[in-house]
């Protein structure tokens, strides 16, 4: 299964295959049932995670005890609190599984090794902060731009699988929706 | 006026002075007056800016003609619409100067360049974009914990500076609220 993690940095940078089989070393692979946590609220975050199989969110809670999804990872995604690693401050968000997942969780600490070992992963790095940085920058402007339903209809065009795969509570807090709300969308666009 | 460009880069990798003078070759400093535009609306992005002087914003006009604020840039920080910059489509933003500014302005393909050239500079946007991700990732969770009056006051706290030299109305227009309604808050947090 590691082999998505070999095939995506192949896509970005050539790394060998003995290069990548060492890599391995300075990672884990970690198997979570649906809504196990890889990290808990309010704790210091100290690793980062690729999935190779299943779903995470990110989420973090409201003064109302209301859990609000700021985050989703699918299959070759990397994902973490950035702000809550580079700062070494505890992060407001937890992660969890949304389904059965297999993920890849490499600490900070070895992230600094394998740059070092292998530098071309300073490029595919460089490439992934980069790609997720632009889709940051992509959703703050269509917020901006659209209404909640809009945005709804627009994601559901554009990303059929992963609206079939999240439940729809999950999609209503990533967009600040209740789900009734969302249900009402969902009847309109259909009918 | 570069000096300040190699002293971000040397805090992040060491590079040496006759590399960086070889690199500033690959770039281009631009002078701005205020409100002129470095990129205009609906055209495909093909370079980053990094402020040496002055204050740049990035914006995107919604249906009723209204702009909206989405990024603002001051001295050592990069800024540019990766989305059109990575897929190569036409950028929903425009890049503008708040106040009188200078820039270095470096093409995507003088980017690629540089990196092969130097490739410690690999490193260096590695940290730079997961710098900005980190930014970005956390603003989207203070736009999903707090009120827009709430993000105003802990802007004013944590950043006078840039509070002070930012038009009332551009942050009026980052946070989503109009300018009355700004200055209403002012007024009440003074009182």
């Amino acid at each position: 299964m590691l082999k998505i993690l070999e095939k995506h940095i192949n896509a970005i940078v050539p790394m060998p295959a003995a290069d990548f089989q060492e890599l391995t070393t300075y990672v884990e692979v970690v198997s979570l049932n649906k809504k196990e946590y890889l990290q808990e609220l309010d704790h210091y975050s100290n690793d980062q995670y690729f999935v190779l199989q299943g779903c995470l969110r990110m989420f973090t809670l409201n003064e109302k005890g209301v859990e609000m999804t700021t985050d989703f990872a699918l299959e070759n995604w990397w994902i973490s609190d950035h702000k809550s690693l580079l700062q070494e401050t505890k992060s407001l968000c937890a992660i969890q599984a949304v389904e059965k997942s297999v993920v890849i969780r490499m600490s900070k600490q070895n992230e600094v090794k394998i740059c070092e070992r292998f530098p071309v992963m300073y490029a595919y790095f460089s490439a992934v902060y980069r790609k997720a940085y632009a889709a940051a920058q992509y959703r703050n402007i269509l917020f901006k731009l659209y209404s909640k339903e809009e945005i709804y209809l627009q994601f559901s065009r554009n990303f059929p699988d992963f609206m079939q795969r999240v439940p729809q509570y999950l999609i209503a807090s990533y967009l600040g929706l209740t789900p009734e709300y969302v249900s009402e969308i969902r009847k309109k666009s259909i009918s």
